[in-house]
């Protein structure tokens, strides 16, 4: 019956059948872990797990950080993560944050080992070696690639506004629209700079943005939605990580995942209220 | 006896006793190896460590690629290829080429996954999120990082020479001289662009400088030299992977060995008779 879904259909689905904006990272830090998991081996996989039970209602994506994993040697957990969310929830994509970036021919190896080694929908990649190093990531219509543009940390702007006159986050995106013959190519736009969020969706259109910062980081979340929305009220992706992984203490046990449900759907109330009150 | 020695110092003395400046890059894929390692589950570490065996008296460091073990799960073999070395010549620096980069509390724990639990004496890392990206990768005195400034690849200038009365690898340039407060942020500035490691020398003065891009990508040796080399005549590193590892063809077994070796050789005299002409 036809082609495969793309990317973004499967994207789009997500959106329509969540109602939901909301992606929440699992950013696994050991030493932050509810104690049952803190000295288990499996803990890092089994606490995103738990995590992952207690919000997939209210999300329409989730997105595993790399380097959470890679630190202590645990690629086989974060494997396993993603092939547990694929299996309760085949509606939700996964999006990889490994920023991935090489030449062509190592990038292509970077493609295999998100895509096929750990099945993920989709991957964060950087700019910064240009349109070759991007490319691999786009070859399967199935899976998709968010690029950096302009992201939420302080500092970060000495390289991404630079020149002022035109910045170079403002070039990401062009080439990004340009790049993006199969629709598979999206954007990160840091939550706390609203302003050039809002100049980004000027520059994109529709493409969907990924858009972290606006849990721990502060990033105001009605500025995000008026600046990012695209036209039919969607477009965007909005993270949080740490203050729903962590919105418990360490200490509370089995009482982690009622904190963390809370806090993320806090923020999904507060999208939706956004939203509706515009309609 | 004293505080440990810094990586400058390490690499200082591995160009000092080698009386290189050569790094041969190892990038193990599999279709390409020898027959003998094709099909076994440790052919990537089999055929590194050959390859290492022979070319390291011909060396100033060893440079392992990340993605090439990663995309089919090899990080075991990837951490035994750097254990190996590092018993076998304890004076040679290896560094991690796995262009990693993301925020602050996150950069710490790639950091973590390349020196503490790949034994990596550095790193390659990208710029594009800024100095807080990049300090979690210096604060081990004894371990370096090499910041993306000019990449060899084709269409890289797309950014980097952005805009072009004052481009981008240039400003990097400028900020690693600024961010390298214990002498252990380099640079990658590549081959094939000799006029552009003119200017970058220029900027960050004796810093080191891992230059690929002069095997199979083309770049020209003798101009590489003379726009890097810095006041004592050092100063680089000159990466060969695809060159060297694949000079024998896959099917001649045993003697691919050879093959690099005298690859390695070929180049290693090349740039001999190139610092020599020049006394």
């Amino acid at each position: 019956m036809g082609a495969a879904l793309t990317f973004l259909d499967r994207l789009k689905q997500a959106w329509a059948q969540s109602g939901s904006l909301i992606c929440v990272g699992l950013d696994p830090v050991r030493s932050r872990l509810p104690a049952i998991f803190r000295r288990s081996p499996s803990g890092l996989r089994d606490f995103c797990c738990a995590i992952a039970e207690a919000t997939a209602d209210l999300v329409c994506a989730f997105k595993p950080q790399a380097a959470h994993f890679a630190a202590e040697g645990a690629e086989d957990q974060l494997a396993s993560v993603i092939a547990f969310i694929h299996q309760r929830w085949p509606e939700i994509p996964v999006i990889l944050d490994a920023k991935r970036s090489d030449v062509g021919a190592t990038a292509e190896l970077y493609a295999k080992e998100v895509f096929e080694r750990y099945n993920a929908d989709a991957v964060t990649i950087n700019p910064y070696l240009g349109e070759e190093s991007v490319r691999p990531f786009l070859r399967r219509p199935e899976r998709g690639a968010f690029l950096l543009c302009r992201t939420s940390n302080a500092g970060s702007g000495w390289l991404q506004r630079h020149p002022p006159e035109a910045p170079l986050y403002l070039r990401v995106a062009a080439a990004a629209r340009e790049w993006n013959r199969d629709g598979n190519l999206m954007l990160v736009a840091g939550a706390t700079y609203p302003a050039e969020l809002a100049q980004i969706r000027q520059v994109v259109g529709s493409m969907p943005l990924l858009v972290p910062g606006v849990g721990a980081q502060g990033g105001d979340l009605a500025q995000v939605l008026e600046a990012g929305l695209d036209v039919d009220r969607q477009g965007l992706i909005i993270n949080a990580s740490r203050s729903v992984l962590y919105a418990g203490t360490a200490e509370e046990g089995s009482q982690f995942e009622d904190a963390s449900r809370n806090a993320a759907l806090a923020l999904w109330e507060e999208v939706s209220a956004i939203r509706k009150g515009w309609r």
